[in-house]
Order: C-alpha cells, then sequence, then structure tokens
C-alpha cells in the first residue's frame, strides 16, 4: 500500500507551516504502507494541479492532505470541502479570489471518503487532542481538499483521500497571546495514527463527533 | 412579498432559545414585506415536515430559518447546509443519529441562495457584529437548513431560503464563565437587517467574509 | 451623599474609551446621590494628580474609577490594587514604566472597600453579566485604583472608593474576531445598579466569587 | 544551595495534578542546586503547615510552590499573592472559606522575591509560553503562596520564594472541548528553565511583561 502525504509551504505571514514540518518527520514506512511526502505550493489553482502530478506519477492507493490551523485546539480530520474559494488574505502568488466556484462541474460539495472516526478514535487514545471538523475554511486548505475529492470523483475512483488541520507548533505562538498550539511531536503522533486508522479501517466506525452548531 | 421566518423550540437544557425569541418579537412588516413567524420542533424529521407543511399553506417567497449557537460571538450567515446528521446530544424527542444522510437522493450539500455577504454587511453597518458562517453543525440546525434547501431544489424552485445562527441571550449566560452572549434587542436588530438586505439584494455583493480555516 | 464617578480617555489605538462614554451617560442622581463626573487622562501620574484634585474641590463621599478591560467579557469589580506599574504598552504620554512602584511609602496592595460582592449580586440579578477580578492589570487602570485607595489611606480616611473595568463597546469590536463586548446601555445600567448597590451597602455581603485561578 | 519544590494533590474532580506529577520528574540537581520535592495538600491552612514543616527540618535557600492552573495556556510566574480566602469550590477537606483573612497580621499583599522576568524569559527562550501572572486567584493556590510569603517575612527572611501555576496535561484535556494544555515533557522542561534562572539570577532584569487589563 502507498500513502502520498502532502503538507503546504508557509503563508500569512508565518515563517514556518507545521503541516510540511510534520510531514517531512513521519517515517518512511508506517502500519506497514510506504508513506511518500510532498510539499505543496499555498497558492490557489498551483496547489491542485501539484497534487494531480503526484498522484500520477506515485499511483497511490491513498491520499491525505495537511495543513496549519492556527487558532484551532486539536487536531481536526475534516469531513467534507466546498466548492467555493472565498479569500479572508492572499495566497502565497497574490490571488485573492472572492466566492468563486473550484470547479463548475463539481458538486457543492465533498464528503472525505476516509474513515474520520476512526482517526478521531485512534488518536484520541493517544492522549492528543482530535476531532472532527465540518469545515475546512474557504482558503486554500478547503481548496485542496476540494480538489482531491474532485479529482478523486472523476478521475481516481479507486483512491481514498481526506485531509487534516494541524494546529500552530510552539515557535509560532511565542508573540501570540493566549493562542493555541501542539508540540511538533504530538502532531508527528498524531498523524502516525491517522495513518494507521486509514490503514486498519476499510469501513468508518460509529462514535459521536457532531456539533450542534 | 412574503417572508416565512422560524425559529426553534428550547434544546440542551436550556429553558429558552433565542431564536424564537427574536422572531417572535419581529415587526410584521419589514421593507415592505408581510412576516410569518413560525415556531419549529428542534427534532430531527419534524422540524422539516413542520416547515414543508407551512410553505405548502403560507406560500412564502422566501424562508428564512434561525437557530441559536450558543458559544458563537457574532450573527451567523449560514453559507451551505450538509447532507448529514451527526448529533452530539439527544433533539427534543431523544433522537441521537450518527453519520445518517438526511435525503439519500439529496446532493451532498446545498448552498443558501439568499444573498448572504449583502446580509453581513447591513448588519454590520449597524454595529452588531456578524459574519458569514461556513457550518452550521450537523444538529438539527444543519438538518433544517439542508432541508429547507433540499425542498426549495426538489419542490419549491422559486423560493429564496437560508439560515442565520445567533448567540445566546443574556439571561442564559449568567450562569456561565466567559460566554459570549448579544441582547435580545441586538438580535431582533440584526434579523431585521438580514431581512432588509434580503429584500433589497437580488444578487449577492462580493465581500471578503472567508475563513483560512 | 456625593459619588465622584471617573472614565479614562481613550488609549491603545482606541477611538473612544467606554469608560467614560458611560460615565457620561449615567444620570446625575442615582439612588439619592449626587453623580459627579469627570474624565482623566490615561497618564500615569496625571491621572492621579487628576483625581487628587477632583476630590479636594468635590469632597464626594465615594470614588468609582471605571476602565476599560478590552478582552473580558463581564463587568469586573476589581478587588484590589498593586504596588507596581508595569506597561506593556505606552501611556497616552509616551510612559512605559517597566516593574516601578507608585508610592514608596504605599503597602503591597490595598483592598476595595466598596461592597464589591453586593455590586456584582445587583448587577447579575438585572441580567448583565458582571463578577469580582482579583487583577486590574499593571497598566493605568491599576495605577488609578492604587493611586485613589492610597489617597484614601493616607488622606481621606472617611471616603469609599473602588474600581470598575467595563468591556468593550459594539463600534470598538466591528473589525475584530471573537471579541467580547458590551453595548453601551448595558454598561451604563451596568454602572448603575453598582452606585445603587455601593448606596444600599454599608457591609459587604457574602457571595461565593472567587477564582480558582 | 537548596531548592524546596512543592506540588499540589488532584482536586476539583481531577484524577491527576499536573503541578506534583511535573514535580516528580523534575531531576534532583538541577544548576548546581540540590532539589527537594514535596507534594501538600490542596487544604487550606494544612497546605501551610505542610509547607512550614518542610522549611524547618528541610532549611531550603529557595522555596518554589507550584499549582495546576486549568483554562491557562502559559506557564505562569506568579508576581503577588493577596491577604485573601475566597473559594469558588470545596478544598480537598470541604472547606469553602468565603473572603476569609489568611493572616490578620499579615499584608494585604505580598510579591514574590523570585526574579519573575528572568523566569519567563529563560522559559520563552527555549520555546515554551510563559508570562508573569498579577493573580494567582483566591483558592488554595494563592493561599499556599501567600501563606510561604508571609512566612519568608515573618521568620524565614533569608529564603527567596514564589509560585508558578501550570497548565493542563493532555490527559486532563480529553472529554473537555477547546481547552489549553502542555505536554507533562513542556511542564517539566519549564520548570527547569525557571529553577536555572532563580540560580542565575541574583537581581531580576527589566522585561515588558505587564498586562492592561
Amino acid at each position: 500500500m502507498k500513502i502520498l502525504i502532502t503538507g503546504f509551504t508557509p503563508f500569512g505571514g508565518e515563517k514556518i507551516n507545521p503541516s510540511y514540518e510534520a510531514v517531512k518527520l513521519l517515517d518512511d514506512v508506517i502500519a506497514g504502507a510506504k508513506i511518500i511526502k510532498l510539499e505543496i505550493p499555498t497558492v490557489f489553482r498551483k496547489s491542485i494541479e501539484a497534487l494531480d502530478k503526484a498522484i500520477k506519477s506515485e499511483k497511490p492507493d491513498i491520499v491525505m492532505c495537511i495543513g496549519q490551523a492556527g487558532g484551532r485546539f486539536e487536531i481536526s480530520i475534516e469531513r467534507i470541502a466546498i466548492n467555493i474559494d472565498d479569500a479572508r488574505i492572499a495566497d502565497n502568488e497574490g490571488n485573492v479570489p472572492i466566492d468563486e466556484t473550484i470547479y463548475p462541474d463539481g458538486e457543492n460539495a465533498y464528503f472525505s471518503n476516509l474513515p474520520i472516526k476512526a482517526m478521531v478514535k485512534k488518536i484520541r487514545e493517544n492522549n492528543i487532542p482530535a476531532n472532527v471538523s465540518n469545515t475546512a475554511g474557504t482558503f486554500v486548505c478547503n481548496h485542496i481538499m476540494y480538489g482531491l475529492l474532485y479529482l478523486i470523483n472523476k478521475k481516481y475512483p479507486d483512491i481514498k483521500g481526506g485531509f487534516i488541520h494541524v494546529p500552530f507548533i510552539p515557535e509560532q505562538v511565542m508573540d501570540k497571546r493566549n493562542m493555541p498550539y501542539m508540540t511538533l511531536d504530538e502532531i508527528v503522533n498524531g498523524l502516525t495514527y491517522a495513518i494507521e486508522a486509514v490503514v486498519e479501517n476499510k469501513e468508518d466506525i460509529k462514535l459521536s463527533c457532531g456539533k450542534i452548531c
């Protein structure tokens, strides 16, 4: 089994992006699966192009994209990506799309087809805060997740894919007051448990992770 | 023009629900539109049935459903509803669906077809915090919003509809520490501005309200 | 009975200061007491000089100083002021004292001699969030509270005095995300209830308002 | 040099207290100083008695008491302790004092005589969030800090002492939503840096750590 796992370049004034910092530190084999690591640009469109190119050449069974969620307390396993770009800040090439459809022939939204509840359960059992999230935002993180699931839907029906948001790491919060973070070790371990859960669970489990609002 | 506006019954241990408390206090005519008010049960399925029945009998041009978002600071204009029920607590009849599809023949998600950015702009201009939200959760609020947009899509193509989340009101937070709230007056005013924006804007405006994550 | 009540000038980049905005709107007589209103500069030392001058000329029975506490959710009745200036930002004349004693002959700290629990109780009974706070910070708010209680201790033993922190008002949070606020009406009402409680309670009541940390 | 460092027993429904969990893991010698570890009960009065007894028998040069601050994001170096007990919950023997003076012959408050800014600086330099706090609350943490500084003032003038609050650790937040925490490793490291700073700095440094409110 082969798993392609991506992280992003730094954006929004940050000097590092914990998503790729963590991806770099993952073992090369996890739960028997070969791990292929890729850094993709925090840029609308180009990020999806880079991902599509890597899928074509690597032919992975599973694709997991990782992104930074500054301000979140937990590792967030994203449930769904929506067909809209709505940027509050510029991406790394200055694009600021507002309310633009990502793919006119795509569905309004795609659900991750990874076992998201099993991933949450495994991470939590190892004392790392995790939860399902019902929004990946409307910036490049949602964009790449939507792009991945669109590609799976249109071109790669046998691939399983999804997205994980990770908090800031300590060096990013030293000059921010009361900002949640996780150590890089915890993030690397959390992603490792998530990958193990994906390999171990063909079907997702039933687990209450809903949100009232 | 006729606008059907709904609020929910109290749930989750609260004695009141600010959504219907505010709906009750709305003027009967706003921006020239006749306002029809309806309280619907915080119950999966029954809430949609009550809404469908009211749409059939009242034949409104616009339907706006309002719900309580305990813990949020702003009036949230919801962008999208997703085809899943995932309850963390029981609804008012004891139902706790986990990861159940709302309508098997529905799309993964439906976007509100109200002018959400114009609504945010008008509320903010009147010094009431407001923003677009990209998730209505996975409880009865998302359920009714999805149900409304499903009905519009399948049976009532000429209706415009969407969902607004409102914060707690003061009496709900007196025994909670550091919990955001709005006065009932602010919520009533905010909903009134939202309704005015809906009447005044056939098309939505461009306004940056995106979220990074 | 005569009550001197002060608010501050705007600081820290804000265009208004809700403390004096609210003081301006107080009735001229509350609970039979004459209310004297004073705006004082958000400046170390000069604020205390302005207060001392007003106490000398007005000869009040009670002095209540009000200040802005951006980021707090509640009206905070301050319990204690400490003998230290430690500024994170400059005051309105550019002073940035770090770890400087306010009065070398003053005590380490002075407790408010207002009935702080009775004030909290009365405000809360009227559905306005309020609590006792155990720190007024180390900027000009703590400085004026310490200065007031030092003056009471050294020169005006018959005066009762204390400090109240109030949250931002709506126009201050429109460009801040997830920032708590109160409407100006709520703040004016809250201060009025606080003043009533001071007039009505010669001794404080027993009420659990402690904080674990 | 000998340093007595204390942690508390669990309280408030928690099964562990990160303060003593961390103290247990400290090296026996840090920066050349011998570290004496003591667990004290989360009980008003008895905690001070246990501390006084240990000071008498161990004759330390420095005493640092550590406590749990659930809800805080940072390691908090406390600046000051105040002469009041005001419990919101019962201590571990059911005591719930409200507004009781700790020592009638004590000052209103005592400042820590540890180099608090140097401690913050050293911890932060090692990428662990830390700050000065101006309130240790009004529960047993403030009580022991006040008791320690009262004892130093009255009986042990050559001892230096102070208090550090530490956040929850991961296992305590797995069932709490959006609750800040630190790993036990980070806390142990943070306390070690704090101890090193105490040994290395006879006088405190100038560093802006003030709070506006």
